[in-house]
């Protein structure tokens, strides 16, 4: 099958320059602002996204120098595939992240729920949908365990100091 | 910033070989089933992905043959931002459905919820986790006026007979 090249559509500045503190998903520090900044000719794509809550950022984990088919994810020393894990160093390192929606002026949208490294190139941008995107009586396999009882992990938070 | 070239993972084979009967999103029909057939070299991936309920599937839309910057939805005749509608023809023409996971077997992911036509590139699986991926008090803009009361509307099945 071909192989299909991508142009981002704009670049993400976040605080995190490095793992430090970087939560393993945005949803675990609510704190932290980050920011898409699209190229000019796509701002008007973003008409009436300010009407939604929560935003999905499709884009490249550009830092990842390995692609793994079975790896270790930060949360238990088990390994599962690739495809059973989120991390970066995937076939096609395509990121997906779930974000709160602040503020949209211009080619600029500020959102929170962060767990972007800076400078990362962003592919897409799509509405969260409730109706599309939730789902109840779901199974998470080997996180479930994780998470018994509502409880976070401290582990959510990488090399927390 | 520099282009990113990605290469299919393996091909998303479901019975929609045109828009009759498909479900703007595949929650609304969860009749059909469709199935990932990976290239051999990524089948370890799916170790223990058969422990989640869901599964993300980003793929491209390969059947889109233009892009878009505004754009009107199938649910309404108002022009809305690309990145605040869920149209196929957009920058980058990336997909993104969540499927319900039926069954793994060897290289073979079989699911539900299928909204994807047939023979579409698959880019990357991630399974979902209901404790990064769900949100609560979530306004979905535009769309909340067409889902109200838990109501779905007959048009999220295209074409219908």
């Amino acid at each position: 099958m071909k192989d299909i090249v991508l142009h981002p559509i704009g670049i993400i500045n976040t605080p995190y320059k490095t793992q430090e503190n970087i939560p393993i998903q945005g949803r675990f520090d609510d704190s932290v602002e980050g920011c898409c900044v699209l190229y000019d000719k796509y701002s008007e794509g973003l008409l009436h996204l300010d009407e939604f809550s929560y935003a999905i950022l499709i884009y490249h984990f550009n830092k990842s120098e390995k692609e793994e088919i079975k790896s270790r994810p930060f949360l238990e020393p088990v390994e599962h595939g690739i495809f059973a894990i989120r991390s970066p160093h995937r076939p096609n390192k395509i990121g997906f992240s779930v974000v709160k929606i602040n503020k949209i002026t211009g080619n600029k949208l500020f959102f929170s729920q962060v767990d972007i490294f800076d400078g990362t190139p962003l592919l897409d941008i799509k509405p969260f949908i409730k109706h599309f995107d939730n789902r109840d009586n779901v199974k998470s396999g080997w996180l479930d365990k994780h998470f018994k009882n509502g409880n976070i992990p401290d582990e959510t938070i990488l090399n927390k100091r």
